[in-house]
Protein backbone atom coordinates (compact mmCIF):
# COMPACT_ATOMS: atom_id res chain seq x y z
CA UNK A 1 0.00 0.00 0.00
CA UNK A 2 1.88 3.56 -1.47
CA UNK A 3 0.49 6.33 0.52
CA UNK A 4 -0.01 9.63 -0.78
CA UNK A 5 2.36 12.94 -0.80
CA UNK A 6 0.98 16.07 -0.72
CA UNK A 7 2.30 19.32 -0.63
CA UNK A 8 1.30 23.10 -1.19
CA UNK A 9 3.12 26.26 -3.20
CA UNK A 10 2.17 28.88 -0.73
CA UNK A 11 1.78 32.78 -1.34
CA UNK A 12 4.45 33.95 0.66
CA UNK A 13 2.15 37.04 2.37
CA UNK A 14 -0.56 35.73 3.48
CA UNK A 15 0.31 31.78 3.80
CA UNK A 16 -2.49 30.70 1.00
CA UNK A 17 -1.95 27.51 -0.26
CA UNK A 18 -2.01 28.97 -4.24
CA UNK A 19 -1.21 25.33 -5.67
CA UNK A 20 -1.41 21.81 -4.37
CA UNK A 21 0.26 18.95 -5.52
CA UNK A 22 -0.83 15.17 -4.84
CA UNK A 23 1.92 12.19 -5.83
CA UNK A 24 0.27 8.89 -5.88
CA UNK A 25 0.92 5.51 -6.87
CA UNK A 26 -1.27 3.51 -9.96
CA UNK A 27 -1.70 -0.34 -8.01
CA UNK A 28 -2.86 -3.39 -10.27
CA UNK A 29 -6.31 -3.20 -8.45
CA UNK A 30 -6.95 0.31 -9.84
CA UNK A 31 -6.43 -0.55 -13.62
CA UNK A 32 -8.21 -1.01 -16.13
CA UNK A 33 -8.57 -3.64 -19.42
CA UNK A 34 -5.79 -1.55 -21.20
CA UNK A 35 -3.63 -1.87 -17.28
CA UNK A 36 -3.62 2.07 -17.16
CA UNK A 37 -5.79 4.55 -15.11
CA UNK A 38 -9.49 4.35 -16.26
CA UNK A 39 -10.99 8.32 -17.31
CA UNK A 40 -13.94 7.07 -13.96
CA UNK A 41 -11.11 6.65 -11.77
CA UNK A 42 -8.88 10.16 -12.72
CA UNK A 43 -12.19 11.85 -12.51
CA UNK A 44 -12.73 11.02 -9.06
CA UNK A 45 -9.08 11.65 -8.24
CA UNK A 46 -9.09 15.21 -9.97
CA UNK A 47 -12.30 15.55 -7.32
CA UNK A 48 -10.67 14.22 -4.40
CA UNK A 49 -7.83 16.52 -5.28
CA UNK A 50 -9.98 19.69 -5.99
CA UNK A 51 -11.93 18.61 -2.46
CA UNK A 52 -8.38 18.19 -0.66
CA UNK A 53 -7.03 21.89 -1.93
CA UNK A 54 -11.04 23.41 -0.91
CA UNK A 55 -10.23 22.07 2.50
CA UNK A 56 -6.77 23.47 3.06
CA UNK A 57 -8.34 27.04 1.25
CA UNK A 58 -10.67 26.80 4.38
CA UNK A 59 -13.84 27.01 1.65
CA UNK A 60 -14.10 23.09 1.91
CA UNK A 61 -16.88 20.46 2.89
CA UNK A 62 -17.04 21.25 6.67
CA UNK A 63 -16.43 25.29 6.04
CA UNK A 64 -19.67 25.16 3.70
CA UNK A 65 -21.85 23.16 5.12
CA UNK A 66 -22.25 25.04 8.47
CA UNK A 67 -24.30 27.61 5.72
CA UNK A 68 -25.88 24.37 4.28
CA UNK A 69 -24.09 24.85 1.37
CA UNK A 70 -21.78 23.01 -0.78
CA UNK A 71 -19.72 22.45 -4.28
CA UNK A 72 -21.14 21.11 -7.33
CA UNK A 73 -18.60 20.13 -10.28
CA UNK A 74 -20.79 22.03 -13.59
CA UNK A 75 -18.42 21.05 -15.81
CA UNK A 76 -14.75 19.35 -16.91
CA UNK A 77 -12.33 19.13 -19.95
CA UNK A 78 -9.71 16.58 -19.47
CA UNK A 79 -6.95 16.48 -22.49
CA UNK A 80 -4.25 13.53 -21.76
CA UNK A 81 -1.42 12.35 -24.45
CA UNK A 82 -1.21 9.19 -22.00
CA UNK A 83 -2.84 8.00 -18.75
CA UNK A 84 -0.90 6.89 -15.65
CA UNK A 85 0.38 3.11 -16.52
CA UNK A 86 0.01 0.58 -13.83
CA UNK A 87 2.47 0.24 -11.14
CA UNK A 88 3.89 4.00 -11.87
CA UNK A 89 3.87 7.22 -9.99
CA UNK A 90 1.84 9.95 -10.88
CA UNK A 91 1.17 13.55 -9.92
CA UNK A 92 -1.70 15.86 -9.80
CA UNK A 93 -1.12 19.80 -9.51
CA UNK A 94 -4.42 22.00 -9.20
CA UNK A 95 -4.95 25.24 -8.72
CA UNK A 96 -7.46 27.99 -9.03
CA UNK A 97 -7.29 29.97 -12.64
CA UNK A 98 -9.94 32.75 -11.15
CA UNK A 99 -13.59 32.86 -10.28
CA UNK A 100 -16.05 35.28 -9.86
CA UNK A 101 -19.62 35.80 -8.13
CA UNK A 102 -21.46 32.62 -10.18
CA UNK A 103 -18.37 29.79 -10.53
CA UNK A 104 -14.95 29.12 -9.67
CA UNK A 105 -12.23 27.83 -12.77
CA UNK A 106 -9.63 25.41 -11.24
CA UNK A 107 -7.13 23.20 -13.26
CA UNK A 108 -4.97 20.55 -13.06
CA UNK A 109 -2.15 18.93 -14.22
CA UNK A 110 -1.01 15.56 -14.57
CA UNK A 111 2.50 14.24 -14.45
CA UNK A 112 4.07 11.26 -15.02
CA UNK A 113 7.22 9.35 -12.62
CA UNK A 114 9.35 11.04 -14.69
CA UNK A 115 7.57 14.59 -13.99
CA UNK A 116 6.61 15.09 -18.09
CA UNK A 117 2.83 16.02 -18.01
CA UNK A 118 0.61 14.11 -19.73
CA UNK A 119 -2.37 15.89 -19.47
CA UNK A 120 -4.38 19.15 -18.48
CA UNK A 121 -7.64 19.84 -16.95
CA UNK A 122 -10.27 22.37 -16.98
CA UNK A 123 -12.81 22.30 -14.61
CA UNK A 124 -15.84 24.84 -13.37
CA UNK A 125 -17.66 24.69 -9.89
CA UNK A 126 -20.46 26.35 -8.49
CA UNK A 127 -21.79 26.06 -4.68
CA UNK A 128 -25.11 25.64 -4.22
CA UNK A 129 -27.33 26.24 -1.23
CA UNK A 130 -28.62 22.63 -0.52
CA UNK A 131 -32.07 23.69 0.55
CA UNK A 132 -33.10 26.60 -2.11
CA UNK A 133 -30.59 24.44 -4.69
CA UNK A 134 -30.11 27.79 -6.17
CA UNK A 135 -26.09 28.74 -6.94
CA UNK A 136 -24.54 30.70 -4.04
CA UNK A 137 -22.48 34.30 -4.28
CA UNK A 138 -18.67 33.53 -4.15
CA UNK A 139 -17.28 36.63 -3.99
CA UNK A 140 -17.61 35.73 0.20
CA UNK A 141 -14.26 33.80 -0.53
CA UNK A 142 -12.59 36.81 -1.93
CA UNK A 143 -10.10 36.74 0.73
CA UNK A 144 -9.22 32.99 0.55
CA UNK A 145 -8.23 32.10 -2.88
CA UNK A 146 -5.43 33.27 -4.58
CA UNK A 147 -5.55 32.53 -8.06
CA UNK A 148 -2.42 30.72 -9.77
CA UNK A 149 -0.78 32.41 -12.83
CA UNK A 150 0.08 28.75 -13.83
CA UNK A 151 -1.06 28.43 -17.38
CA UNK A 152 -3.49 25.58 -19.05
CA UNK A 153 -2.80 25.45 -22.48
CA UNK A 154 -5.86 23.32 -23.37
CA UNK A 155 -9.15 24.53 -25.11
CA UNK A 156 -12.11 25.58 -22.94
CA UNK A 157 -15.10 23.48 -22.94
CA UNK A 158 -16.84 24.02 -26.18
CA UNK A 159 -20.66 24.12 -26.37
CA UNK A 160 -22.28 20.93 -26.38
CA UNK A 161 -25.34 21.23 -28.07
CA UNK A 162 -28.40 19.01 -28.73
CA UNK A 163 -27.87 15.49 -30.64
CA UNK A 164 -29.85 15.81 -33.86
CA UNK A 165 -30.52 12.37 -35.50
CA UNK A 166 -28.05 10.23 -32.74
CA UNK A 167 -27.15 7.12 -34.21
CA UNK A 168 -27.53 5.00 -31.48
CA UNK A 169 -30.21 5.34 -28.87
CA UNK A 170 -29.84 2.64 -25.83
CA UNK A 171 -31.79 2.36 -22.96
CA UNK A 172 -30.00 2.44 -18.75
CA UNK A 173 -31.15 1.77 -15.46
CA UNK A 174 -28.75 3.09 -12.99
CA UNK A 175 -28.13 0.46 -10.81
CA UNK A 176 -27.90 0.76 -6.39
CA UNK A 177 -24.16 0.83 -6.60
CA UNK A 178 -24.13 4.08 -9.21
CA UNK A 179 -26.40 5.98 -6.24
CA UNK A 180 -24.20 7.73 -3.64
CA UNK A 181 -24.69 9.79 -0.28
CA UNK A 182 -26.45 12.39 -2.29
CA UNK A 183 -28.72 10.24 -3.40
CA UNK A 184 -28.17 10.41 -7.43
CA UNK A 185 -25.74 8.86 -9.35
CA UNK A 186 -22.36 9.58 -8.57
CA UNK A 187 -19.96 12.21 -10.86
CA UNK A 188 -17.54 9.05 -11.99
CA UNK A 189 -20.73 6.81 -13.01
CA UNK A 190 -22.03 9.36 -15.41
CA UNK A 191 -18.82 9.29 -17.25
CA UNK A 192 -18.44 5.08 -16.76
CA UNK A 193 -22.12 4.35 -18.34
CA UNK A 194 -20.35 6.94 -21.07
CA UNK A 195 -17.18 4.90 -21.97
CA UNK A 196 -19.27 2.05 -21.84
CA UNK A 197 -20.65 2.73 -24.99
CA UNK A 198 -17.68 1.31 -26.53
CA UNK A 199 -16.24 -1.84 -25.43
CA UNK A 200 -12.81 -3.75 -24.85
CA UNK A 201 -11.54 -3.90 -28.30
CA UNK A 202 -12.26 -0.48 -29.70
CA UNK A 203 -10.10 0.96 -26.32
CA UNK A 204 -7.20 -1.67 -27.03
CA UNK A 205 -7.22 0.41 -30.39
CA UNK A 206 -7.85 3.76 -28.98
CA UNK A 207 -7.13 6.12 -26.05
CA UNK A 208 -9.67 9.14 -24.87
CA UNK A 209 -7.25 11.78 -25.93
CA UNK A 210 -10.03 14.68 -24.52
CA UNK A 211 -13.01 14.37 -22.71
CA UNK A 212 -15.86 17.19 -22.02
CA UNK A 213 -18.69 16.52 -19.66
CA UNK A 214 -21.30 19.01 -18.29
CA UNK A 215 -23.48 18.15 -15.79
CA UNK A 216 -26.81 20.11 -16.37
CA UNK A 217 -29.67 17.53 -13.40
CA UNK A 218 -29.44 14.82 -11.56
CA UNK A 219 -30.11 11.76 -12.05
CA UNK A 220 -32.05 9.25 -9.18
CA UNK A 221 -32.17 5.58 -8.63
CA UNK A 222 -35.83 5.15 -10.47
CA UNK A 223 -35.25 7.53 -13.65
CA UNK A 224 -35.69 5.73 -17.09
CA UNK A 225 -32.74 6.96 -19.40
CA UNK A 226 -31.75 7.26 -22.66
CA UNK A 227 -28.64 7.24 -24.35
CA UNK A 228 -27.82 8.95 -27.79
CA UNK A 229 -24.45 8.86 -29.20
CA UNK A 230 -23.77 10.42 -32.52
CA UNK A 231 -20.28 10.21 -34.48
CA UNK A 232 -19.10 13.65 -36.40
CA UNK A 233 -17.10 13.97 -39.36
CA UNK A 234 -13.91 14.51 -38.29
CA UNK A 235 -14.46 11.26 -35.97
CA UNK A 236 -15.61 12.75 -32.45
CA UNK A 237 -18.56 11.73 -30.52
CA UNK A 238 -21.18 13.33 -28.74
CA UNK A 239 -23.09 11.71 -25.96
CA UNK A 240 -26.08 12.81 -24.68
CA UNK A 241 -27.73 11.05 -21.23
CA UNK A 242 -31.85 12.04 -21.07
CA UNK A 243 -34.35 11.52 -18.07
CA UNK A 244 -37.44 10.03 -20.50
CA UNK A 245 -39.35 10.47 -17.21
CA UNK A 246 -38.77 14.03 -16.86
CA UNK A 247 -39.97 15.02 -20.62
CA UNK A 248 -36.36 13.98 -21.61
CA UNK A 249 -34.24 16.60 -19.66
CA UNK A 250 -30.86 16.20 -20.72
CA UNK A 251 -28.97 15.51 -17.84
CA UNK A 252 -25.34 15.85 -18.77
CA UNK A 253 -24.21 15.92 -22.56
CA UNK A 254 -20.32 14.95 -23.18
CA UNK A 255 -18.06 15.10 -26.31
CA UNK A 256 -15.36 12.40 -26.55
CA UNK A 257 -12.42 12.46 -29.55
CA UNK A 258 -10.21 9.34 -29.30
CA UNK A 259 -6.69 8.63 -31.00
CA UNK A 260 -5.28 5.74 -31.91
CA UNK A 261 -2.84 3.72 -29.87
CA UNK B 1 -7.64 14.00 2.26
CA UNK B 2 -7.04 11.44 4.27
CA UNK B 3 -3.96 9.53 4.46
CA UNK B 4 -4.08 5.82 6.02
CA UNK B 5 -1.90 4.74 8.66
CA UNK B 6 -0.41 1.35 8.67
CA UNK B 7 1.39 -0.39 11.61
CA UNK B 8 2.28 -3.89 12.32
CA UNK B 9 2.85 -6.55 15.05
CA UNK B 10 5.99 -8.17 14.80
CA UNK B 11 7.30 -11.69 15.88
CA UNK B 12 10.01 -10.83 18.31
CA UNK B 13 12.72 -13.63 17.42
CA UNK B 14 12.46 -12.50 13.52
CA UNK B 15 11.22 -9.75 13.08
CA UNK B 16 7.97 -10.76 10.88
CA UNK B 17 4.79 -9.06 10.84
CA UNK B 18 2.60 -11.25 12.78
CA UNK B 19 -0.73 -8.91 12.04
CA UNK B 20 -1.44 -5.71 10.42
CA UNK B 21 -2.86 -2.60 10.96
CA UNK B 22 -4.57 -0.24 9.05
CA UNK B 23 -6.62 2.96 10.07
CA UNK B 24 -8.25 5.01 6.69
CA UNK B 25 -11.03 8.03 7.05
CA UNK B 26 -14.55 7.33 4.82
CA UNK B 27 -15.17 10.32 2.73
CA UNK B 28 -18.42 11.15 1.55
CA UNK B 29 -17.33 10.52 -2.15
CA UNK B 30 -16.17 7.04 -1.14
CA UNK B 31 -20.68 6.60 0.80
CA UNK B 32 -23.15 4.72 -1.12
CA UNK B 33 -26.84 6.02 -0.64
CA UNK B 34 -27.01 4.94 3.09
CA UNK B 35 -24.03 7.13 3.54
CA UNK B 36 -22.17 4.10 4.98
CA UNK B 37 -19.17 2.13 3.55
CA UNK B 38 -20.62 -0.45 0.27
CA UNK B 39 -19.80 -4.01 0.73
CA UNK B 40 -18.08 -3.72 -2.92
CA UNK B 41 -15.42 -0.82 -1.18
CA UNK B 42 -15.13 -3.11 2.02
CA UNK B 43 -14.39 -5.91 -0.01
CA UNK B 44 -11.44 -3.80 -2.28
CA UNK B 45 -10.18 -2.39 0.65
CA UNK B 46 -10.06 -6.25 2.26
CA UNK B 47 -7.90 -7.10 -1.01
CA UNK B 48 -6.04 -3.69 -0.23
CA UNK B 49 -5.12 -4.87 3.43
CA UNK B 50 -4.62 -8.65 2.09
CA UNK B 51 -2.46 -7.26 -0.73
CA UNK B 52 -0.37 -5.02 1.90
CA UNK B 53 0.25 -7.76 4.44
CA UNK B 54 1.83 -9.66 1.86
CA UNK B 55 3.94 -7.37 0.55
CA UNK B 56 5.28 -6.94 3.81
CA UNK B 57 5.29 -10.94 4.11
CA UNK B 58 7.52 -10.66 1.16
CA UNK B 59 5.46 -13.08 -0.50
CA UNK B 60 3.29 -10.14 -2.73
CA UNK B 61 3.01 -9.35 -5.90
CA UNK B 62 6.56 -8.33 -6.78
CA UNK B 63 8.19 -11.81 -5.20
CA UNK B 64 5.47 -13.66 -6.44
CA UNK B 65 5.64 -12.73 -10.39
CA UNK B 66 9.38 -13.81 -10.78
CA UNK B 67 7.82 -17.18 -11.04
CA UNK B 68 5.16 -16.11 -13.04
CA UNK B 69 2.85 -16.64 -9.89
CA UNK B 70 0.12 -14.77 -8.18
CA UNK B 71 -2.45 -15.14 -5.43
CA UNK B 72 -5.95 -15.28 -6.05
CA UNK B 73 -9.02 -14.64 -3.80
CA UNK B 74 -10.95 -17.80 -3.80
CA UNK B 75 -13.60 -16.93 -1.40
CA UNK B 76 -14.63 -14.18 1.37
CA UNK B 77 -17.24 -14.09 3.92
CA UNK B 78 -17.81 -11.13 5.68
CA UNK B 79 -20.00 -10.37 8.65
CA UNK B 80 -20.85 -7.20 9.85
CA UNK B 81 -22.80 -5.54 12.79
CA UNK B 82 -22.51 -2.20 10.87
CA UNK B 83 -20.28 -0.46 8.15
CA UNK B 84 -17.94 2.76 9.17
CA UNK B 85 -19.89 5.38 8.49
CA UNK B 86 -19.43 9.25 6.54
CA UNK B 87 -16.74 10.93 8.11
CA UNK B 88 -15.58 7.82 10.02
CA UNK B 89 -12.50 7.00 11.22
CA UNK B 90 -12.22 2.88 11.00
CA UNK B 91 -9.39 0.34 11.08
CA UNK B 92 -8.65 -3.01 9.27
CA UNK B 93 -6.41 -5.56 10.75
CA UNK B 94 -5.81 -8.28 9.25
CA UNK B 95 -3.70 -12.08 9.77
CA UNK B 96 -3.21 -15.17 8.59
CA UNK B 97 -5.01 -18.02 10.29
CA UNK B 98 -3.15 -21.04 8.99
CA UNK B 99 -1.76 -22.04 5.44
CA UNK B 100 -1.22 -25.59 4.15
CA UNK B 101 -0.05 -26.84 0.53
CA UNK B 102 -3.39 -25.80 -1.56
CA UNK B 103 -4.56 -22.16 0.51
CA UNK B 104 -4.08 -19.52 2.68
CA UNK B 105 -6.43 -18.67 5.24
CA UNK B 106 -6.70 -14.99 5.99
CA UNK B 107 -8.65 -13.03 8.52
CA UNK B 108 -9.63 -9.56 8.93
CA UNK B 109 -11.29 -7.12 11.66
CA UNK B 110 -13.10 -4.37 10.89
CA UNK B 111 -13.28 -1.60 14.01
CA UNK B 112 -14.98 1.45 14.09
CA UNK B 113 -13.58 5.47 15.39
CA UNK B 114 -14.05 4.42 19.22
CA UNK B 115 -11.85 0.95 18.75
CA UNK B 116 -15.43 -1.20 18.37
CA UNK B 117 -14.92 -4.26 16.19
CA UNK B 118 -18.10 -4.10 14.03
CA UNK B 119 -17.18 -6.98 11.41
CA UNK B 120 -15.01 -10.09 11.01
CA UNK B 121 -14.29 -11.53 7.66
CA UNK B 122 -12.89 -15.06 6.86
CA UNK B 123 -10.83 -15.11 3.05
CA UNK B 124 -8.92 -17.90 1.41
CA UNK B 125 -6.51 -17.28 -1.48
CA UNK B 126 -4.85 -19.99 -3.49
CA UNK B 127 -1.90 -18.72 -5.33
CA UNK B 128 -1.28 -19.98 -9.10
CA UNK B 129 1.17 -19.94 -11.72
CA UNK B 130 -0.11 -17.95 -14.57
CA UNK B 131 1.02 -19.85 -17.24
CA UNK B 132 -0.27 -23.29 -16.35
CA UNK B 133 -3.41 -21.82 -14.22
CA UNK B 134 -2.66 -24.51 -11.79
CA UNK B 135 -2.20 -24.01 -7.87
CA UNK B 136 1.29 -23.26 -6.43
CA UNK B 137 2.53 -25.26 -3.94
CA UNK B 138 2.34 -22.95 -0.64
CA UNK B 139 5.10 -25.10 1.45
CA UNK B 140 7.81 -22.60 -0.40
CA UNK B 141 6.13 -19.84 1.74
CA UNK B 142 6.65 -21.90 5.37
CA UNK B 143 9.36 -19.69 6.16
CA UNK B 144 7.99 -16.38 5.67
CA UNK B 145 4.34 -16.24 7.20
CA UNK B 146 3.79 -16.90 10.87
CA UNK B 147 -0.06 -17.74 11.56
CA UNK B 148 -1.64 -15.46 14.31
CA UNK B 149 -3.75 -17.00 17.22
CA UNK B 150 -6.09 -14.04 17.16
CA UNK B 151 -9.46 -15.36 17.17
CA UNK B 152 -12.32 -14.42 14.28
CA UNK B 153 -15.23 -15.55 15.76
CA UNK B 154 -17.30 -16.32 12.70
CA UNK B 155 -18.54 -19.40 10.89
CA UNK B 156 -16.38 -20.41 8.07
CA UNK B 157 -18.02 -20.43 5.08
CA UNK B 158 -21.24 -22.91 4.15
CA UNK B 159 -21.35 -25.14 0.92
CA UNK B 160 -22.61 -23.04 -1.72
CA UNK B 161 -24.76 -25.35 -3.71
CA UNK B 162 -26.64 -25.63 -7.35
CA UNK B 163 -29.29 -23.35 -7.01
CA UNK B 164 -32.69 -25.41 -7.84
CA UNK B 165 -35.72 -23.87 -9.18
CA UNK B 166 -34.62 -20.16 -8.81
CA UNK B 167 -37.07 -17.40 -7.92
CA UNK B 168 -35.55 -14.80 -10.48
CA UNK B 169 -33.35 -15.34 -13.50
CA UNK B 170 -32.06 -12.02 -15.19
CA UNK B 171 -29.38 -11.59 -18.34
CA UNK B 172 -26.40 -9.35 -17.53
CA UNK B 173 -23.82 -8.33 -19.80
CA UNK B 174 -20.74 -6.69 -18.32
CA UNK B 175 -18.95 -3.43 -19.52
CA UNK B 176 -15.74 -2.22 -20.16
CA UNK B 177 -15.40 -0.40 -16.95
CA UNK B 178 -15.79 -3.56 -15.17
CA UNK B 179 -12.86 -5.51 -16.69
CA UNK B 180 -9.29 -5.15 -15.02
CA UNK B 181 -6.08 -5.46 -16.27
CA UNK B 182 -6.42 -9.13 -16.21
CA UNK B 183 -8.87 -8.72 -18.31
CA UNK B 184 -11.70 -10.47 -16.63
CA UNK B 185 -14.12 -8.88 -14.42
CA UNK B 186 -13.15 -7.50 -10.96
CA UNK B 187 -14.00 -9.18 -7.85
CA UNK B 188 -15.42 -5.80 -6.55
CA UNK B 189 -17.57 -5.68 -9.36
CA UNK B 190 -19.24 -9.23 -9.15
CA UNK B 191 -19.88 -8.00 -5.84
CA UNK B 192 -21.74 -5.08 -6.97
CA UNK B 193 -23.51 -7.07 -9.71
CA UNK B 194 -24.58 -9.16 -6.91
CA UNK B 195 -25.82 -6.03 -4.88
CA UNK B 196 -27.73 -4.37 -7.48
CA UNK B 197 -29.98 -7.42 -7.32
CA UNK B 198 -31.66 -5.35 -4.51
CA UNK B 199 -32.76 -1.17 -4.76
CA UNK B 200 -32.12 1.66 -3.44
CA UNK B 201 -35.16 1.32 -0.95
CA UNK B 202 -34.46 -2.12 -0.20
CA UNK B 203 -31.02 -1.06 1.29
CA UNK B 204 -32.77 1.52 3.06
CA UNK B 205 -34.86 -1.19 5.39
CA UNK B 206 -31.93 -3.55 5.34
CA UNK B 207 -28.28 -3.95 6.16
CA UNK B 208 -26.00 -6.73 4.43
CA UNK B 209 -24.91 -8.61 7.58
CA UNK B 210 -23.84 -11.42 6.14
CA UNK B 211 -22.04 -11.88 2.64
CA UNK B 212 -20.34 -14.81 1.39
CA UNK B 213 -19.09 -15.39 -2.21
CA UNK B 214 -16.72 -18.16 -4.04
CA UNK B 215 -15.04 -17.07 -7.22
CA UNK B 216 -15.32 -20.37 -9.45
CA UNK B 217 -14.38 -19.00 -12.58
CA UNK B 218 -13.18 -15.50 -14.76
CA UNK B 219 -15.82 -13.64 -16.57
CA UNK B 220 -14.77 -12.05 -19.58
CA UNK B 221 -16.02 -9.01 -21.42
CA UNK B 222 -17.74 -10.96 -24.13
CA UNK B 223 -19.57 -13.61 -21.76
CA UNK B 224 -23.29 -13.95 -21.78
CA UNK B 225 -24.21 -13.87 -17.63
CA UNK B 226 -27.77 -15.13 -16.66
CA UNK B 227 -28.10 -14.32 -12.53
CA UNK B 228 -30.10 -16.85 -10.83
CA UNK B 229 -31.42 -15.66 -7.33
CA UNK B 230 -33.48 -17.50 -4.72
CA UNK B 231 -34.65 -16.74 -1.15
CA UNK B 232 -34.99 -19.63 1.12
CA UNK B 233 -37.48 -19.83 4.22
CA UNK B 234 -35.14 -18.33 6.75
CA UNK B 235 -34.83 -14.96 4.69
CA UNK B 236 -31.69 -16.08 3.26
CA UNK B 237 -30.80 -15.56 -0.32
CA UNK B 238 -28.24 -17.26 -2.72
CA UNK B 239 -27.41 -16.00 -5.95
CA UNK B 240 -25.12 -17.37 -8.97
CA UNK B 241 -24.27 -16.03 -12.19
CA UNK B 242 -23.80 -18.37 -15.17
CA UNK B 243 -21.68 -18.19 -18.38
CA UNK B 244 -24.70 -18.65 -20.88
CA UNK B 245 -21.46 -19.20 -23.98
CA UNK B 246 -20.03 -21.91 -21.91
CA UNK B 247 -22.11 -24.41 -21.15
CA UNK B 248 -24.12 -22.50 -18.29
CA UNK B 249 -20.79 -23.22 -16.62
CA UNK B 250 -21.30 -20.90 -12.53
CA UNK B 251 -18.85 -18.10 -12.42
CA UNK B 252 -19.39 -17.12 -8.38
CA UNK B 253 -21.94 -18.00 -6.03
CA UNK B 254 -23.20 -15.78 -3.32
CA UNK B 255 -25.25 -16.42 0.18
CA UNK B 256 -26.47 -12.91 1.62
CA UNK B 257 -28.16 -12.72 5.00
CA UNK B 258 -30.24 -9.14 5.53
CA UNK B 259 -30.92 -7.55 9.00
CA UNK B 260 -33.34 -4.61 9.18
CA UNK B 261 -31.98 -1.29 10.53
Amino acid sequence: MHTETITTINDEATGIPVEMNITAFLSAAECNAQSEMSLPLLTQKLIDAATAHANALHVGYEDLVKDNTGWVLSRISIEMTRYPAINEDYSITTWVEGFNRRFSARNFMISDSKGDVIGYVRSIWVAIDFATRRPVDLSVFEDRIIPSSRQCPIATMPRLANIENPERVVDHHFSFCDIDFNRHVNSARYVETILNQWDVAFYDRNIASRFDIVFLAEIHFDDEVKIAVKQDSEGVFDVALAKVNTGFSVATRARLSFSPR
